[in-house]
């Protein structure tokens, strides 16, 4: 065909797009009465959400934003996180949503390397805003989620600021017609760089578009599921693997601020809710609430754990409990983010291992030299798949690096079983070198807790050391109540392990540093012990 | 990023692009040994298969082909359609699956239209290729899928004759690395042109990737299933709605040539067959046979008719003998092909209804000006959705008609009800106009069935009439052994049906005229009886 004119090409668009904006439109368009999202008391209907992203997408392109425009989003759940996102979906703005962990320092950092032209805000995060925007002379909105900013917040006077209802106000609740190419950028999210600067994962509608689909299939959500979303929204997580499917799906999402196994619980039973997913350990904390005060929890159908494996003990207890399928998704934000789903199936049969590829995903194993590995030999995991990032914004030279070989890398050592079960062996940069052998510090974190009740955390690093290269090293914390000897612990972890994985040293502290999502921070635990074999 | 170079480019689109072919390297990744396809006394496993494919795609490329060249394929159902139609796939030739009850006319055209520059055919149909190919200069390769051509068929000097076998013999079994963009066309497929010449629907990567997980997502289609593909291949509905999902979730396809309720009735008890699809036609015959001589059918976990509701009665019977889910699917190879699915719930409480929209499609009702309607109200079917065709190939003009107004016009006419269901209601053709008032042909077709069990097939078309403008007129088959009087049949629907919906003569036929797919073709039996009320 000859080159479209310009209104033809919109209205080929807006035909044929892929847009994440418009899962949202058709699960309006098939069932618009049905609830799309619940917070507390707030009910919405579909045909409401809908027609509440829209007003809010009109909002923004009357503000002057247009495609490849980077709004950034600071806010806890909630409705409004949502709105704004998929109303950036639908015209092509990029949401770049905050951690909200993160400090000046970082928020400075970010707001800037998005090249950020306005904030949406809830009213508690504004005072830490205040402090970044004077040095930040590209933002021009502020836009309040709850209202506008209070007035002892002082803000520069280029920011124009309102609320997110007066950006809606009056505008039309037609789905806007915008063009929006497939692969136009949806989102930067950033990872948590400690190392370095932090980097913006560019996530296309494309990839986020199909990775949403992988996981429908994957947890084979349906319209009549009930879905509860407490980890963090702007975590990739659970906005890409639980949110966006829900939506697709004609679902009900169930907004929590966060995890409280008592507030879950009873919302469990007060709505019959199929489907939540958490962190292994609030996992334990469900299970002892559960233990010590029984709801109704039939209507639980699957509930997944996301990251790490669990010991089979605790799946034993879950599945006894809850009574429910379980399985597990791996991923990360470059993959936006599910990689591999360890089926309910498969639970308790293959203790440790992560499962198997998702719909729209190849994973080979690769030594350094770019060769991939036959099953069974330990390697770098890596991917291809069209949900993976694009690029690292404004950063080719780690986007080189990352898609070396024509496959992505991901950063994780792992390697396939004989029957195609893949298994996670450590972060690569966790892999520690000590004295001319590779030890995969999980292993041994592992060998620890089988050995010693009393660990309540542990971390195993790889310490500058004059003999050994890197010394294994266990940093601890302990149970509650219990005091441990470091040295019967490194006396019995030698009856599990060959000598050059045992620990050289055992260390206890009170608290370990951890991330936004409740991961612990291995890098600063590296760096806080990085003097400990210093003579 | 800056433009990265053509080697980092490849790089990256082997990475992230999304390929129907990578559907297939997928599943050879994560379960290389699990059988894919199974032709009588032919098995093949995952891993074997992608490896003759490959081989083929190296094949093809060594013969020159590049991304955007044509390939057509004229085959029956069987193993070595799928490794053409995947190898085409992998390296983003253009695979033109020709309809096998076209003649020389419709293929002359076809081959022309789609600037093939090879085919790949079985033996026997060489000798009605080889009367069109001395016309048709560009095509240069003849692909044997059994073997080199028989002596006794005169080809071109020009035409290099060789078997599939000795395409990929000796080729590399890698995946090939080739750049093929999202939206690069994987085939041409024909529609039927009864009034015009066959229009080619340029169906890309991207829109059949994603209906292919958009079926798996309303079929439930998992590993575990055993699906039958007994339709047409070269016809869309086979193609992308069966055997794609099926390939895509690590499923066993089994082949069969063409539908016979005995054969498929042994398959399915003698390999557990969980599912398979065909036309309303053949789940009567099918259960004609399983009441003479019942098999153990209780694998069957959900089979899908299509295209055309089934009477409630069928239903019942089929859910009796066959204790299975039922579901509709409905759509045109226009949407690549499923547009709407009638679910397993809905069965037999909204009957003649088609269901509501796919996952990725939204779907609208429009008037003639471009204004989309109400519910309730009828008027033309229009799609958006990313599985949407490309363009009509090489037909401009029929593009900008087909997405006037940022929708793609379906030709079907219908309405939604109340409840969000819809309901197909005529095609756009077939809808006759009759002395100032729209009658649907398919209302008047329902009604006669209904008055009159001894007919057997029932087609209402307008006829050119001085009077009415277009008389409604029936055009009917009898059930084997009864006898009909036209006049008492108009006696019985008179009563059924308003005055001027009511039939102007009811015209005995031995048999109609259908397409490959066994649907009757309403646009000859038109032309057949044009003259019928001329005086």
């Amino acid at each position: 065909m000859t080159a479209p004119t310009a209104d033809f090409a919109l209205q080929l668009n807006l035909s044929q797009r892929v847009n994440v904006g418009d899962m949202l439109t058709r699960s309006a368009a098939r069932d618009p009465h049905k609830t799309a999202l619940v917070e507390g008391a707030r009910r919405i209907s579909y045909q409401d959400f809908n027609q509440w992203v829209n007003r809010t997408a009109h909002g923004l392109l009357a503000l002057g934003y247009r495609q490849g425009d980077a709004l950034a989003l600071m806010s806890g759940n909630c409705m409004e996180f949502l709105v704004t996102y998929y109303a950036c979906a639908k015209i092509g703005v990029v949401c770049t949503p905050l951690n909200l962990f993160w400090r000046q320092g970082e928020l400075s950092y970010v707001l800037s390397h998005a090249q950020v032209r306005g904030v949406v805000a809830q009213q508690r995060w504004l005072a830490e805003l205040a402090q970044v925007l004077g040095d930040l002379p590209a933002i021009r909105d502020l836009i309040v989620i709850e209202g506008p900013a209070p007035a002892d917040v002082a803000l520069p006077q280029r920011v124009q600021v309102q609320s997110l209802a007066q950006l809606g106000e009056g505008r039309a609740q037609a789905d806007p017609e915008v063009l929006v190419q497939d692969r136009a950028p949806l989102s930067y999210l950033y990872t948590s760089g400690t190392t370095s600067a932090p980097k913006g994962v560019v996530g296309s509608h494309l990839a986020i578009y199909l990775e949403t689909l992988g996981v429908i299939i994957d947890t084979e959500l349906k319209a009549k599921d009930k879905v509860v979303a407490m980890m963090p929204m702007f975590h990739t997580a659970q906005l890409n693997a639980f949110c966006t499917p829900t939506i697709a799906s004609n679902a009900t999402l169930y907004i929590l601020e966060a995890f409280d196994p008592v507030l879950l619980l009873d919302l469990i039973e007060a709505e019959q809710i199929s489907m939540f997913f958490g962190l292994p350990m609030m996992f334990r904390a469900l299970l002892e609430e559960q233990e010590h005060k029984p709801r109704k929890v039939s209507s639980l159908r699957r509930t997944v754990y996301a990251m790490a494996p669990m010991p089979d003990d605790d799946l034993r207890r879950l599945m006894d409990v809850f009574d429910c399928e379980l399985s597990l998704m791996f991923g990360q934000t470059e993959m936006s983010p599910a990689s591999t789903c360890f089926r309910p199936e498969h639970q308790l049969s293959h203790p440790g291992a992560i499962g198997t590829a998702g719909i729209n995903v190849q994973i080979g194993i690769m030594d350094e030299a770019g060769n991939l590995l036959p099953r069974e030999q330990p390697g770098e995991i890596v991917y291809r798949s069209p949900h993976l990032l694009t690029e690292y914004l404004h950063d080719e030279k780690a986007t080189r690096e990352a898609f070396r070989h024509g496959w992505f890398h991901s950063g994780d050592v792992g390697h396939f079983g004989a029957d195609g079960m893949l298994w996670f062996e450590d972060r690569h940069k966790d892999v520690i070198k000590s004295g001319g052998e590779n030890v995969a510090s999980i292993e041994v974190e592992k060998a620890l807790y089988a050995v010693e009740p009393k660990l309540a955390e542990v971390v195993v690093v790889g310490l500058p050391h004059e003999r050994w290269g890197e010394a294994v090293t266990a940093v601890v914390t302990v149970r509650p109540g219990e005091t441990l000897d470091p040295e019967e612990v490194l006396h019995k972890v030698k009856q599990k392990l060959s000598p050059f994985k045992c620990p050289k040293a055992v260390v206890v502290v009170d608290a370990m540093p951890k991330t936004a999502t409740g991961k612990i921070q291995k890098n600063q635990v590296r760096k806080d012990f990085a003097a400990y074999f210093d003579k």
